[in-house]
């Protein structure tokens, strides 16, 4: 191939979302609302979880509740299957948490289809898979859109790859990364039980649907490991110390017995808040990468440490690199939440419309 | 053009710097870093200024010299427009502070030439360059750089345009843009003389060649329109309202003769900043844009205020939009110094390269 011609990229055909919880509601909502400002994005259609596929025929809202509300599938794989008919240039949209969905991206790469995820499980799980996903990528004309996957769509990814690409070298990824544990440990005054926070946060939506995968850190380590990979550190999961705040007799329970128990967890916390308090911290769950390893857990920051900045569900990322060696590059934002995750994602298939559509500038 | 073809972008064939004062040199010390760690850089064919244009042949350290030292030209546009038998590919990268080479840009894009600027003066100006800048590039295969023009890089620009393509309106955008003038602020004690302060940062190279620029807030001004018309706000120069720190007297000295006297400065700043402290505030040197204007001015803010953080010649902006409506997005790191300004024009020389060669991804 001549060097100064593109390589065309196929246009986007059909949307199809894979995930109706109130991401892909949100998802839904904000996908009406492009199309009312008259953005040009690719016609929605096919709706699908684990229970049912449906072809997107006349009011969204509906099509939306019947596959909300389907029964569950014998083989959740069967309803995952009805959406195959997939062509070259379909953006497939992953708002599940669903591994085996993002145990497909790569293989959709391979068959020119683009994938746009909020689903951590494809770049933020095993190494290998991962790797997968970027060689797929690389050697097809799909595009795999991934700024859901990390602080909901703020300039984490995209900062790290234009400096990587620049010739600058990661020294360290310091954040908060975690929207809904940053919510819970701007809330925590250290008085009411800290379960009590974990269930509001629950019902606020700003937690996964089992707030274990936020307090165990896991959710932390697959994004540590996004922006890890992103940076060209070829990081594998295990090599990520994990601190958990989930005592081990939770971790085995079912959900609802899980957040019945979940109340031996204050004591301890409650005990860690005070002692930071006395010596003039605060209390923070951060992750941090450098070449030598990764370590995700909470830590007792003095008030002007910059990862103790922020409210709310902001995330706040502190990169020190080759340029940014002294004076590191800070991004802080709003991390969580359906309709920044469900924005973010419809951000990607824009992009990937336009760049199919015309040339980059 | 069949909308799923893109159309070819032709390859950057050489690169032409203009432009050989501090962000210059550093500009070819970094390529030839990038050029040693096998990055793919087009040729540095031409090494031009104000008063002499060269080929680079041999040794890059000597032309630079040799065109450093060159004497003044009769005309400075006889020495640029010794760079004009430029092709369309080539890369333009604009290190001068010159209007008239900020008056090419539109030209050369239009011609399929690539532009790469740290130059304000081409977006930064009047709003009709700016437009006919943006129509030609759109019209044009070529592309224009502009990271650098505003916080040396940081993911400002980046940031803004991928809201506005994802459907995004931009609310308001504030922000410490001058690195100089937050170096100052940071620093300023209120005991040591300001002017002190400000012949220290000419010397260190933190502000522009003539400090008036960044005092008079023309330097804030300049980028505040950039990122305004960035995010879709068509902004003339003449609707920023401007509180300049120059008192008049100094405005149409000589340089030498303007420094001198700038003591004058000294007592009025003194008091501010007393005053700001008795209220428990810092002075900080704020630019601010929304739908109704834009002000550029000595702002005295809350130590807790989201500007009145940061340190160094850390460029901090807050922007609130749509989608970061209650909290907001914000980006901070060096906004500053001529080793980050460059690295930021590298960046977008290798954009422009990589897009050129294959399909973005």
């Amino acid at each position: 191939m001549n060097a100064v011609v593109r390589e065309p990229v196929t246009a986007a055909q059909q949307l199809v979302l894979l995930g109706t919880g109130t991401v892909g509601a949100a998802f839904v909502r904000r996908y009406q609302q492009l199309q009312t400002r008259g953005l040009a994005v690719p016609a929605l259609a096919w709706l699908a979880n684990s229970r049912a596929a449906r072809r997107c025929a006349g009011e969204l809202e509906t099509v939306l509740e019947q596959v909300r509300r389907a029964p569950a599938a014998a083989d959740p794989r069967v309803a995952l299957a009805a959406t195959t008919p997939l062509r070259a240039g379909d953006v497939v949209v992953d708002a599940t948490a669903s591994d085996a969905v993002a145990g497909r991206h790569a293989g959709w790469l391979q068959a020119g289809i683009h994938v746009v995820t909020a689903n951590k499980l494809g770049t933020g799980a095993q190494l290998q898979r991962a790797e997968q996903i970027v060689a797929c990528g690389a050697a097809s004309s799909a595009r795999y859109g991934d700024s859901a996957t990390v602080g909901a769509g703020l300039p984490l990814l995209s900062s790290l790859r234009s400096l990587v690409a620049g010739g600058d070298r990661i020294h360290t990824i310091e954040g908060v990364l975690s929207g809904s544990l940053a919510w819970l440990f701007h809330r925590y005054d250290g008085q009411r039980p800290f379960s009590d926070a974990v269930r509001e946060a629950l019902a606020a939506g700003f937690t996964e649907p089992d707030p274990r995968v936020d307090l165990s850190g896991e959710d932390v380590r697959r994004k540590l490991l996004i922006l890890a990979r992103a940076s060209g550190l070829a990081l594998d999961a295990a090599q990520v110390q994990v601190q958990s705040l989930v005592p081990p007799a939770l971790v085995a329970l079912p959900l609802a017995q899980a957040l019945e128990q979940l109340s031996c967890i204050d004591a301890p916390l409650r005990q860690q808040w005070r002692h930071a308090r006395d010596e003039g911290k605060v209390l923070r769950f951060v992750g941090r990468v450098d070449r030598t390893g990764a370590q995700v857990g909470l830590r007792a920051l003095p008030m002007d440490h910059p990862l103790a900045q922020g409210a709310g569900t902001d995330n706040r990322v502190v990169i020190h690199s080759d340029r940014y060696a002294t004076q590191p590059l800070q991004v802080q934002g709003p991390g969580a939440g359906a309709e920044i995750t469900a924005a973010a994602l419809l951000d990607d298939v824009l992009r990937i419309v336009e760049t199919a559509a015309r040339p980059i500038r």
